[in-house]
């Protein structure tokens, strides 16, 4: 079996800072990346459903791989989103990134068709293995059933593992459903199992997960890291503070909130931009989301800059 | 306003025969089309659900529009399905037909993100119009909420036909809720509207609606033309055989099932190729198919040549 590097830890769901034309902006790309690797991100999953991926065109996914990889993020801590509805396009995504030196995918399942069955999954996960043809590659099933709304079965991930081993070398749960993440993490040894929000960090490390890949991390990373790092006595309290601004941004629509809060990090309002069927914050929804994280000393300086800015 | 030639009658929903690499065969392609046209379509909708567009990649898609343009599909014939998750693959399809020659396109929601709003929707297809920029250009609606996860509402219709006019041409209903469809056509004059199940038909046309778009014509097309084209007297009859053909239908996986009877049609076991996640159409199941279609005096050939190719 041929050695790749393996994720693990607080990782971001990337956001996708876009040009007003509606593409990935690289620069602003790039730069919250490295900003996040520098405040409490071990790595990094660009293009999932944070960084509108579904959104972006495959041309466009495929130069975000490229520019990430030539402005030299590690490979050690970047886990890309390579999953589209048809077989051909993911496979030619998860090729340009594991030529791009990212071996490491989060591929959700097709998503189109629904009510479809275990055995046409698996046929689905076989043949993207089997085509991408690489020692390399290392597959990490993304379990969102809320959004994709075709979920991945305890049983389709045990046959996919008896299948091809720590090829399939984890998932993704973002289901919210901690019973099921417990439920993998207990069964298949081995399998790198994350949770879909920071809300249950420190229940995933200390039941043998393998951390969290999270769409609030892009503003709460610095936090994550700390309950990461804990020790275990002041573990809980850190976790009530992170789990208490997780539900605080789940009241608004996630990815636009996201972006605003880092439009009043960086003063940079490109942020505003996202790509339909996503519309920015409203001003009603925008002021509602600055009076709700002023609660939270981790986002002081957030809501001193959003009063320049706004 | 530049004049288009606009669509109705039967269309079918037209199957994509693939070769054994999971690429469409063209040759295949043409013929089925062809037949269809002969056979009793007043027109095809290719690339839709029952085509498996979403699970072509974006090259196979675009080659498939310029192999039926290059073989004189006719353009008044045909309306393309060109919608993807994304804005940007969304655009380049429907160019892509328009340059093929075929201005007619039935364009689904973007359907990864779900409980999307009215505005971010009405901004996507606003964005397709004016990024397309052809005034050749007619947009067709596919409401499948069943399918899509994302419904596509009257008021929205509403919205679109007050900004853009007649360029928001029509809509096929596959919601499979005849109070729907009947709501679309009383309540937009001019509004084309198909049915996507010819269940439906008689009812479609004797309200003032367009036809329909349906998958099972692709093996109903002959009895469904004569519903289209019978006088009133003999219509109900007729509607109510044609209805019970597309109920036994119902009962199996639709696309596989289609393709099985093409394959008794044809005797080319080139048909029985899917995509993934779909599967063939399992050798029990085909039985029961083969037994339930013998009930129907419109598949005597097919049920002959079955017992000559299975």
């Amino acid at each position: 079996m041929t050695s790749t590097q393996l994720v693990s830890g607080v990782y971001a769901a990337a956001l996708t800072p876009m040009t007003p034309n509606g593409t990935p902006d690289h620069a602003m790309v790039v730069a919250h990346c490295r900003w996040l690797l520098d405040n409490g991100c071990d790595g990094l999953a660009p293009l999932g459903t944070t960084g509108e991926a579904n959104s972006q065109s495959l041309a466009d996914r495929m130069a975000l791989i490229k520019a990430i990889a030539a402005a030299g993020l590690p490979a050690d801590r970047v886990v890309v989103g390579t999953g589209g509805c048809a077989l051909g396009d993911t496979v030619a995504l998860t090729r340009c990134a594991l030529d791009a030196g990212y071996p490491n995918a989060l591929v959700l399942p097709p998503f189109y068709y629904k009510g479809v069955t275990e055995d046409g999954l698996f046929a689905y996960y076989a043949a993207l293995i089997e085509r991408v043809g690489d020692p390399k590659f290392r597959l990490y099933l993304y379990h969102f059933p809320q959004m994709s709304a075709v979920p991945l079965s305890p049983a389709l991930i045990g046959r996919l593992r008896d299948a091809f081993g720590d090829v399939v070398a984890g998932l993704k749960d973002s289901s919210g459903d901690w019973a099921n993440t417990k439920h993998l993490i207990d069964t298949f040894p081995g399998f790198r199992v994350f949770s879909g929000s920071e809300q249950f960090l420190a229940d995933n490390v200390a039941a043998g997960g393998m951390g969290c890949i999270s769409a609030s991390v892009n503003v709460t990373a610095p936090l994550a890291a700390r309950v990461l790092r804990a020790d275990p006595a002041a573990r809980d309290r850190l976790q009530q503070d992170l789990t208490a601004i997780r539900m605080a941004l789940q009241g608004f629509p996630m990815i636009p909130a996201l972006k605003r809060i880092l439009e009043w990090h960086t003063g940079n309002t490109g942020w505003r931009n996202v790509l339909p069927p996503l519309l920015p914050l409203s001003e009603t929804a925008a002021g509602d989301l600055r009076r709700k994280i002023a609660d939270f000393a981790l986002f002081r300086d957030e809501i001193a800059l959003a009063a320049a800015v706004d």
